[in-house]
């Protein structure tokens, strides 16, 4: 296993997989279409943005020869840049507005460190259409992302954060900002640096005066679960047209996903994404007692995913960084899979030359999808009870000798009962490997 | 998108994922864990084999800097060489036999060409043990993949040939070959030349003499989808050990396979393939009409899948090429899904004020597991039901104007009935895209 290539064993697989089932459930209900796209792209489309080229892996063969049609590919390293090449190049065979996840790999050629990964999973959703793309659009992403979100009930509570660029920029354009960008650079730092630090940097690098600084610093103080966040950004006495489009827009989105429950979706005016082409809606994501990780998921509305000449096509968006979130709760033991194998049943072998009959019990309750499989060899029923236990089978099945019933025992409990193959089920919750969740403190 | 690396659109995508959907339940429903390996292995891992390096796709950061702790890494081009550092790095953590399936996609630096990807998935199954693995697990093996490739009911028809490499090494050594893995390697040629031709190589590179090499010739005309072919090769009238005990290896294995419904299982004693690591049983795969793909899913048993000094992991297992069997049956128009998203139902919106109402009753049927969405704009209705049209959305939902009850329009019948978001399912057959086959003259 290579540093920052991260490998999971089968139980942490199964955990990994339910968060995938369930968000591709999610995405999928709501009408969302899924996409691959190729792992490499020309380094020239990958290299468009101009930012990351730094961490752009290139390929090469190792024995390349005169034949060049591969060279200039790296592996894409994010899930967007290849979309928006996708919809440039399937526009004729798209119908907009085109709803599409993604849920694939991605790789950068990051130096390892913790939290950063060279080979990550991210699973996003976009919105994307041509010329126009109604704001009802930024609700809706909201919602089937932050529905997404509380179907894992098995992670620590998340807050998906949301906030409008419009709004900010307004805010800053109200109160006589000369460099809106540098406002809004400086504020991001909130995170990192402390308030005096930031206020310093508003009154020096952004030019603002005191005054000036100091509303900026209470704006970014406001939060709020409901729209009361609407009537705190009023009293502060700043007007602005783009600020009452981006307070309507937040409201809206807020009162859209706020009901969800197993999520909270709360306004929070100090997020602004550091990425320029956001225009309006932007949303981040905390775990709770993991904030050290930053935004777990992240995007936001962008007036042009791509453009080709002809036509513009605006998009709005999240990404979920499925690895980022799963890594740290599997190495501290908080999240686990209840076994290592899919088997609900192992099926007992009392002699080798019982092998056909055995198959034929597991072959029945695969029918009914009940996993199961036959015990390797012939031991001592006592070794192969422990044989299911080291796997965590929690059900072994012992054929009747000689015309007597079969038996199911559970050995978690010990009990055992008489039962048919052709009939017989498990409690739901041991049908398939369950996510297991533990508080561990840290 | 770049040539050799495939990319589907979404209609095609959701028939690669009932692919991979019901592969992932057969093999679970067997016991067998899921397992991904990064994308990325250090090259000396890679070119263990030695036999392909010219094939592999080395990462190499756009600006490396000094820090070569990512320097030395290939893409993997197979899943089984993955497998093996995976066994013997986490051999401590699993318990034996493991039986593990691996769907992910590949890389080979190859040429473009008909039917040779650069990036492709495949769909492994192994069982490995340490030290000894009973031969009942091969006949596991092919059991399991047989009834994979039975529940892809919508693929042309699939004949999964079983060979035995004791049986052939064993017959040969049996008529006194001086070169054992000669004679292999021409007969090997049945599939790309002709009979006379394998003939010549056999007396010439192979040092047969004629008699030797007819009845080689006789044993590769050999096939059954019943263990007759055991007498066809005793009329052959050769002796050996190994003959022997193949014979009874490939019995056992069409025998325990043969009555799998939906996929033919035959004996076919031309099947040697290429790979010198297989020792017993081996498999080949082919698709009726497509015979000029070459074998989609191929595999055998390997004495040594790995070793460590301490540890032997002998092996048995299968590869099935997913890419290579979807891709053609998608470009000459065979299979395709019955629409391009995976919404059943299109709740129309009469007016941009009826938005909420209509996002109800979407998220209404959505809470019983119907993929449903709502109406991008609020057009007049026959805008939108060409709007579903287009998407092949089979159901519009009309709701209930002042009080009078919601209906839902089969758009493809016409018939419009009152409906209940509560309680109305659309058929089973139109929950979900499905898999449509068309019979196409090629």
């Amino acid at each position: 296993m290579v540093s920052g290539f991260p490998e999971l064993l089968p139980g942490q697989r199964f955990v990994e997989l339910a968060v995938l089932d369930r968000l591709r459930s999610t995405f999928e209900l709501h009408g969302f279409a899924p996409l691959e796209t190729p792992a490499a792209e020309p380094l020239d489309t990958l290299l468009r943005k101009g930012e990351i080229d730094k961490e752009v892996y290139v390929l090469r063969r190792l024995q390349a020869g005169d034949d060049a049609s591969d060279s200039g590919l790296g592996l894409h390293y994010d899930l967007t840049v290849p979309f928006a090449r996708y919809v440039l190049e399937h526009a004729g065979h798209l119908e907009f507005p085109f709803r599409r996840y993604q849920i694939q790999k991605v790789w950068r050629g990051e130096r390892p460190q913790q939290g950063r990964y060279r080979e990550f999973t991210q699973a996003d959703i976009d919105i994307v259409a041509r010329d126009t793309l109604p704001f009802h659009h930024d609700v809706e992403i909201a919602r089937v992302m932050a529905e997404a979100l509380a179907a894992l009930d098995f992670l620590p509570p998340l807050t998906l954060q949301v906030n409008n660029r419009r709004l900010i920029e307004g805010f800053y354009l109200g109160i006589g900002a000369p460099h809106v960008g540098a406002v809004m650079r400086e504020i991001d730092k909130l995170d990192k640096v402390s308030v005096d630090q930031v206020r310093a940097l508003l009154t020096g690098v952004a030019d603002l005066d005191e005054g000036q600084a100091d509303v900026c610093l209470r704006l970014a103080e406001i939060r709020s679960t409901d729209t009361s966040f609407v009537d705190e950004v009023r009293a502060l006495g700043v007007e602005h047209e783009l600020l009452a489009q981006g307070l309507d827009e937040l409201a809206a989105v807020i009162e859209g996903a706020a009901a969800i429950e197993g999520v909270t979706v709360e306004a929070d005016l100090r997020i602004a994404r550091g990425l320029d082409y956001y225009t309006g809606t932007v949303f981040e994501t905390r775990m709770s007692g993991w904030e050290s990780l930053g935004s777990i998921c992240s995007g936001g509305r962008y007036d042009a995913l791509a453009s080709d000449g002809r036509s513009t096509y605006p998009g709005v968006g999240i990404s979920l960084g499925v690895t980022r979130l799963l890594m740290p709760l599997f190495q501290s033991g908080e999240l686990t899979g209840s076994r290592a194998v899919p088997s609900a049943v192992l099926v007992a072998l009392p002699s080798e030359d019982a092998r056909a009959a055995s198959d034929d019990t597991a072959q029945a309750l695969r029918r009914r999808g009940i996993a199961a499989e036959v015990a390797a060899t012939p031991q001592k029923f006592g070794k192969q009870i422990r044989y299911a236990e080291r796997r965590g089978i929690p059900f072994v099945w012992f054929p009747g000798a000689a015309g007597a019933p079969d038996e199911v025992k559970d050995i978690r409990s010990g009990e055992q009962h008489e039962a048919d193959a052709t009939t017989w089920t498990p409690p739901e919750s041991d049908l398939r490997p369950q996510v297991i969740a533990t508080k561990v403190d840290r």
